[in-house]
């Protein structure tokens, strides 16, 4: 194997083989291949793409790079969610408890705030005493117990991929498809799935601004996901505004909880089922999609998915009685209410520049080492089509430090529209990729 | 500035300014930008190019990396010609001698054999005491005192060059245009010269073995030239046969002797004189071709040429015996002939196939560290176009090692091609760029 031959084929358009492919990322893994011969080769296949057959290998490489999970003491079958980043998506909170409480062995491993996008890790850690960094012992051990975990990525499943995103994220080569899919889905593979849901965002809120190519992405990863095996769909929901009304830490939380309760924002809600749907469907507890809604409002109703959450908190050793009562959870003293300068309807509520003042606030992270403030947010009051009148409040922040509101605020006061004439909500669900 | 929006910027097909490309070499050179970064940009300028400007400052960046010669004391003007390497392409020895000469002062630098093509440093060392590593003060010394110096280059003309082309090596960037370009260009505008001329090669044995790439590349650095001040102008000429009879090192000598003794073969002759006008007409010592061509004739006629290479030989060290009679210069013991299977005309004589097989008997390196063998060699007895008699010898080598002989005989016999049909032999001028 020549390493130069190999990046100037992917550099003329050629196609790589899936022997090249293992062989590249084992030697970078073993710190044989330089990261200026992989930067060169990262930004070849930015430009040039990689087939099918290429995403398969890329994949699996990455895979095998690490240990990967499997749970011989589960008989349910193991499906998770994955979402591709959005502003106010405390989805993983509600919908874990409900697909566990219906059947579903759910072995969540989520990710933290990046750049204007929440982690449902630092949401989970404004719980008192929840600790989301878990051995696989521990991992195994609470997932057969209660049907339900929610942990951190395992340092150990595909670090190939770590190092790999931590060099595209120096190298200009963060933004393409191929790329990303192949590091979603090598992680999530891992984790010894039987099925997994993706929330792929779209709007100006995704990572990915583009809905065609948000579009592109979901296809990618499910395509990469019959490769393997392992049953995927992708559900395209909108990120044009942010989910639910809670965007932070602890107050998404909360929201959370309101589901687990049968309240909630409609939006949440809705999404919630949607995705929690698609988990009993592919997980094989039934066939028939109204059953599947059937039995996760059954689970809410019956309090069974509100009893798995307290179930878990307490398995990974959260304090319950912040599930119980959410008022208990951190929340930053300052008040500011952000209002409609003129009266109509409600013609946008821009999620992305909701969630870089939400990081402004302290909400999320500048830099990779700052900490996060589990008790600012900005309640989002009203939502695209709403008809609103002057003065009425829009956005309601939470906020502790004076320097930082004054920087959130004027994100939040251009965040939103209101126009003369009446506007249709955009479509929570955009399409699905099966 | 920010190198990771600078590679984006390249990499989404946008412009560089020259204050991004002047910081991006500057902080390279000065070791605070990191080899990984530098490899995805350049695979970016691979993919997308430079243009006119960014290419002028991505050039005058590296030449600011390093010194600058001057040369004070040298009242005529200062050309030096420069070819993009060939297969026999012992032009310069000829030539040096006899611009300065005619009044021109040559401070030429040239470089070592790279690949199938030789190297003008490697040829003269193999002149007993000739020494080709000088420092600037005995460069300006003898330059002021012969109007001619040939020498390797110095290590501190545009230092960033030299790391950026071996990045280039490893990491699949090196078949570029405007990096090739700019690498030759930023040495050159480094010798402190007031014109230059430039011999591209075209064909088989050129580097580029795209005729209309060849094309683009003299246009790229004659343009690179004129951005910065300085005269530049390039001749095509042809390389799809060796130049001249002689590709090895020792024999190329003899041979560029025999041009100064108004012997050599013809297309040798022919193109040190095309070039050899160039100079004298881009110094401005004439503005007339004729006359510049009738001053090269006479400074041959004259012995003045021939008094010249000795002069600079005595000047560098090595011994001006040599230069009296070839016959002392090193050669190896064993002779071997190819002979032609057929009669007919001569269609072929790969330069390609012959410089590399020049390599393989010694007179090239396989490896950087190789030695090379002064002595080893392949003489060309025929042209394309030559008729030829079955059994008539086409090459004659010289060689010292039975193993390497017989690596290098199949490449020599399948270089040759005798057809039925008479051939013309190819234009010796491809064309000009100005």
């Amino acid at each position: 194997m020549n390493t130069i031959e190999i990046i100037q084929t992917k550099r003329d358009g050629g196609t790589l083989s899936a022997a090249q492919i293992g062989w590249v990322i084992a030697e970078y893994t073993a710190d044989r291949l330089p990261d200026y011969q992989m930067s060169a080769l990262l930004m070849a296949i930015f430009k040039e793409g990689l087939d099918g057959e290429e995403l398969a290998a890329w994949t699996d490489a990455m895979l095998l790079s690490g240990d990967t999970l499997d749970f011989p003491g589960v008989a349910a079958p193991k499906v998770d969610k994955h979402s591709t980043g959005g502003v106010g998506d405390k989805v993983s909170i509600p919908l874990g408890p409900m697909a566990a409480a219906c059947g579903v062995a759910v072995p969540m491993m989520s990710g933290r705030a990046l750049g204007h996008t929440g982690g449902t890790l630092d949401k989970l850690e404004t719980i008192p005493g929840f600790r989301t960094a878990l051995d696989p012992p521990e991992f195994r051990s609470i997932l057969s117990r209660t049907g339900l975990v929610l942990a951190g990525q395992s340092e150990t499943l595909a670090p190939a991929d770590r190092r790999l995103y931590a060099l595209r994220d120096a190298t200009g080569t963060v933004e393409s498809i191929p790329l990303i899919a192949s590091s979603i889905m090598s992680k999530k593979l891992a984790e010894g799935l039987d099925a997994l849901v993706l929330d792929v965002k779209v709007g100006r809120g995704a990572f990915i601004k583009d809905p065609a190519q948000s579009r592109v992405l979901a296809e990618t990863m499910v395509a990469i996901g019959r490769c393997h095996g392992t049953a995927v769909r992708a559900v395209l929901t909108d990120m044009s505004q942010p989910l639910g009304r809670a965007v932070g830490n602890a107050c998404e939380v909360a929201e959370g909880i309101e589901v687990l309760r049968g309240e909630g924002p409609a939006d949440l809600v809705e999404v919630t089922y949607r995705l929690g749907e698609e988990m009993l469907l592919l997980g094989g507890l039934t066939t028939d999609r109204a059953e599947a809604r059937a039995r996760l409002e059954q689970a809410v109703a019956s309090g069974d998915a509100f009893a798995k959450l307290v179930e878990v908190v307490e398995a990974q050793g959260g304090d319950p009685a912040v599930i119980h009562d959410p008022a208990l959870l951190p929340r930053a003293p300052g008040e500011h209410v952000v209002t409609a300068s003129r009266g109509g309807y409600l013609a946008r509520a821009d999620a992305l520049d909701i969630g870089v003042a939400g990081v402004r606030l302290g909400a999320g992270r500048e830099r990779k080492e700052d900490a996060i403030d589990p008790g600012v947010g900005i309640t989002v009051l009203a939502k695209v089509g709403d008809p609103v009148e002057a003065g009425q409040p829009l956005a309601r922040l939470a906020w502790a430090d004076p320097d930082r509101l004054a920087a959130a605020l004027p994100l939040v006061e251009r965040a939103f529209t209101v126009g003369e004439e009446p506007v249709a909500p955009p479509p929570l669900v955009h399409g699905e990729v099966a």
